[in-house]
């Protein structure tokens, strides 16, 4: 094996069909060109999992890949990224967490894991340093995540071993289960966890001995100290550290973009109620890091009184908070937390869930869906009982939570009914933030290479409406306005090549808020201190754009094109009715065109155009492309 | 004694040169025209002490006063007021503090104590219900203000007695001495405590059974409760409870505006290490709130090691710690919690400490100050030691301490060098933020009736920087800019009288910040609903506007006119040489004309017009100015 700084330089490639376990290096091409984690990932799937395949079938393949930074002394690295081809949207699958499982796959002695074919039985994995085993895991069939992830620390002896495993609702099939490691760390997005399923495969186990070594040890810790002391003095730190992501809810209710009764409105008059402030005051009781970390913006809870009396558990974050709350009406705190800790525990993705729930009232209340539809369930907004009832029966493939369970673009096609309110892109269901009082983000869900989605762009500067800032970055005072859709195509060109290395390099996009902590250039620094290997600030944001373009590649390889780049009608011809973004709409067309020149891509298909790619290095993807029959300029 | 609702209706006046206590009724009218507190105290000082008395003579009185809001369960309102003829000015002296003090004193049976003449012995005062004593306090004499408390609890056998001390910088008649309060919270400002010791008072302690009676408890309580609510999901309510007001020092070193080296500089390069955000991370044990408050913002913190380790204690507060940080270019934070609890213990304002420091060190870098005049203090940016030093030698008036010891105006008369860089207006020593760089506030400083001031108008929504918010409120779109000029007399005066009833009402700025929580409106239905007397939003306003005209008549009678409204030429010609305000200055003749404009003052002289006055119904005052010789308008 080859040795590297900053990585393990070993891929373990498991066949579940064969049970085989081997052994590749990682080449240093690989590392120059794509960094480490998404990077790698969705490389891999571009040039391993060929058109049409079926997400649930044996050729389908799973991979964990973590990043140069992670297991290191770096206060923001500590993630990995899952990847697959989504049974959910059938595009790219990918999704992405945090706690300690990331580094301890690097000390247990590999940067990616490659999970192909399918299991006869129901196994899972065991690595200990050089020691891979698959286990028997009949006995965890059934058995929700808290459940297994214990019983696998019992059966290993060892209650720090880090497992990342499935819940029920992914044994049942459901579109949208994830992946949950330490407990509450959900890789929950596109259905990785349904991938994992399918393979027979119940949970991955770590333990290892390694350490990361370090090329320039004393630059590297020059870095580390200068970003812990932004970090300390970011205004935003104790906010962050107190409440996590969930101080978002105030914020998104004030700015007039709170997904309210399934985006109806856009404030919530119960937000207080259901804040992060009111979830810090009264019922967290400590706080978590990840590995690494020096801001533990994890929050423990417990439920004081009433129903839920005694209920503990850690999170939830602002997406799954907001998702059982003001997306489906529900102003009490407490039945909000036992539904996150039932999606948690039953394995499903929160996002997702809590959207298939609040399109469900919406044609409720609208007097679409019948309550015998309904399985006599009265979906009225804030209906806490409905809700948890129906996140049982989704997990269970139950009735109408098996219609659901399939999420709201085959739903309401199956029904019939609803498809203009189905709130998704590419199939996977809209985050927590209205796109029309927030247009970057919107630009970014319509684009993203795995369907609507905040975290491949996330470019939080729009949240300063500072046109100062606007010029300065992109020479469009407009850029970085909220409300203003010029320059959108810039701004969201420049913010996917930065979380598309953030992603590789496997750091925390919270923390690294709005680049302020790891700008290109300081990326570019630690890479550099940390590997070796030379990187500039340019070379940083090359890898950003050629890991976009592979992706976008591979969606278009699937059939992709500019007319699946759209928001749902909603948020196209329906002005926001109320709050500090009243009156918005989406200009969905002035964006995408800015966007696709930026890109490089033909503005007609969506196609990147030959010349990009080959500028990137990707000339390889031009032939396989033209050999799948795709037209390009 | 007529009964009222949130007010006790008593006022204590001791005599003690006759050791004399006389019960007064507090009149309607008061009430109603002057709310409280300071409305009450500056009322009274322009009524009972007559033009060139002598600050330290028996003939000024020092007075104590709380709020209707004091003592109920509202969460804003904990503070009093002290208020006497300034020794450091020679015009109005008043200063507030918040804590037990207040709510205890109204418990005690009293809304405002007036101290009369000057006892013959040392002595403090021992207030228990309705009984009033004078004790002997010669054992005190010399006690710091920890001591003091300490010795004064255990005299009366009761730990929870509440207790106003100074120390010994006042009976060393340093004339910036301020009152101290549960321990660490001072009323520091324009050197009550000097007045108080000139008295042979050394302290005043109270214990009470009584209560405050409600109006309309109902509507109280919903007020209460919408304010929690409010206060909870502020975005600034985790950050001030974990931070206090010392998160203001990242942020003013980020708007440039950051007293560094004695103004030379707006940014300090050791911010970070000087920060809030360190204090509240590696020093910070616990958290108190003020009586009845939901956000405990003081802080107790314990310095664990190197030279000062084991030393704990309450606070400092922004000013404090900025005054023994950048204002003196100190990068060392345990040294500067160290000079906050001297000073506090000896009885000083840290403000105007910090201000003669950074004064000699920038007269002693500039070779102006030599090292024998400073005692042999190597008087250099930063050298912690002679801080310490310093501090002492001006609580003991010993050597270079002596001169200082009068504050910078009278040391570099005294002195006969550094006047052009005494930084004061009307004697009084500016705070901590660059006036070029926050324009409102200079005005502020330039017209406050106590001096260089920032507690007297503190327009914090200029920070917002946001024309809409200057358009909505003020009709003029630059009015909330922090660095245009242009609308800063409307800005100042609507500010101005917001303070002057939110300090009669005797309610925490810090939380009501930018009015957020305390607009007119609610201030007006929060009295209502108290004292059952009939209170308007513009009722409200012209409280305000009549306290401040008061004050003004105050001190013109005393001489001030528009040419002491200046602030020094370090802001007028100096341009800001670093950081995010570099090049502004301070254009001071626009703003007082548009502000005496807005008052409706003379703009000549600056002295309120009698039609004015007149329709404050402070018509007697324009016969009281013209008998004292002045031309009115």
């Amino acid at each position: 094996m080859p040795k590297y700084y900053g990585y393990v330089g070993r891929i373990l490639r498991i066949n579940l069909t064969k049970n085989q376990v081997k052994i590749q290096p990682i080449e240093k091409s690989l590392i120059t060109r794509f960094l480490g984690g998404r990077g790698f990932n969705s490389k891999r799937i571009y040039d391993e999992i060929p058109k049409g395949v079926d997400p649930l079938s044996p050729q389908n393949k799973l991979m964990f890949a973590t990043g140069p930074l992670v297991g290191t002394a770096f206060p923001l690295g500590a993630r990995f990224n899952v990847t697959a081809k989504s049974p959910l949207t059938g595009i790219l699958g990918d999704s992405n967490a945090g706690g300690h499982f990331a580094a301890e796959m690097k000390f247990a002695g590999c940067d990616q894991i490659i999970l192909e074919g399918k299991s006869r039985n129901q196994v899972y994995i065991s690595i200990e340093d050089q020691e891979i085993q698959t286990k028997d895991a009949e006995h965890l069939v059934g058995k929700d995540v808290y459940e297994t992830t214990e019983t696998i620390r019992k059966d290993l002896g060892d209650r720090k071993v880090q497992v990342a495993t499935i819940g029920p609702a992914a044994e049942n099939n459901v579109l949208y289960a994830g992946i949950f490691a330490n407990l509450a760390r959900p890789a929950a997005r596109t259905g990785m966890g349904t991938v994992m399923a399918s393979k027979n495969l119940k949970a991955v186990a770590l333990k290892g001995t390694g350490s990361i070594k370090i090329a320039d040890p004393r630059r590297f810790w020059k870095i580390v100290e200068e970003t812990e002391e932004e970090t300390y003095v970011h205004p935003q730190y104790w906010p962050r550290r107190v409440m996590g992501t969930t101080r978002i809810l105030m914020l998104a209710d004030k700015l007039g973009i709170l997904p309210t009764r399934h985006f109806t409105s856009a404030t919530f008059e119960h937000a207080a109620k259901v804040s992060g402030e009111r979830l810090a005051r009264e019922y967290n009781v400590k706080n978590r890091a990840c590995f690494s970390c020096i801001v533990p913006c994890s929050r423990v809870y417990v439920i004081r009184e009433g129903e839920y009396a005694g209920l503990c558990g850690e999170g939830p974050e602002y997406e799954a908070l907001s998702s059982f709350t003001a997306r489906v009406g529900n102003s009490d705190l407490s039945l909000a937390l036992k539904a996150v800790d039932l999606a948690n525990r039953l394995g499903l993705d929160a996002i997702t869930t809590g959207e298939c729930i609040a399109w469900a009232m919406e044609l409720y209340e609208k007097g679409e869906l019948t309550r015998k539809e309904a399985d006599g369930l009265e979906l009225r907004w804030g209906n806490g009982e409905a809700i948890l009832t129906l996140i049982k029966k989704i997990a269970c493939r139950e009735g109408f939570g098996d219609l659901i369970a399939d999420g709201v673009r085959r739903a309401s096609e199956k029904l019939g009914k609803g498809k203009r309110i189905a709130l998704h892109v590419k199939g996977l269901e809209i985050i927590q933030a209205d796109p029309r009082g927030l247009k970057g983000y919107g630009l970014g869900y319509a684009i993203a290479s795995r369907g609507a989605d905040h975290l491949r762009s996330e470019p939080f500067i729009e949240l300063s409406d500072d046109p100062e800032k606007g010029m300065e970055m992109f020479g469009i005072p407009e850029a970085t306005l909220r409300l203003a859709h010029k320059g959108k195509g810039k701004l969201v060109r420049y913010f996917e090549n930065w979380c598309a290395i953030v992603d590789s390099l496997e750091v925390c996009k919270n923390l690294a808020e709005n680049m302020e902590l790891l700008p290109f250039k300081r990326a570019a620094e630690i890479a550099e201190a940390t590997t070796g290997f030379h990187f500039t600030e340019e070379a940083m944001f090359e890898i950003g754009e050629r890991i976009i373009n592979l992706e976008r590649a591979y969606l278009v390889r699937e059939g992709i094109r500019r007319n699946d780049d759209y928001l749902p009608a909603r948020f196209l011809k329906e002005p926001i009715p109320d709050g500090n973004s009243k009156g918005a709409i989406f200009e969905i067309e002035p964006m995408l065109n800015e966007y696709y020149a930026e890109r490089g891509w033909d503005s007609k298909t969506g196609i990147p155009k030959a010349e990009k790619l080959r500028k990137l290095n990707l000339a390889y993807i031009i032939e396989d492309l033209k050999e799948n029959g795709i037209k390009m300029k």
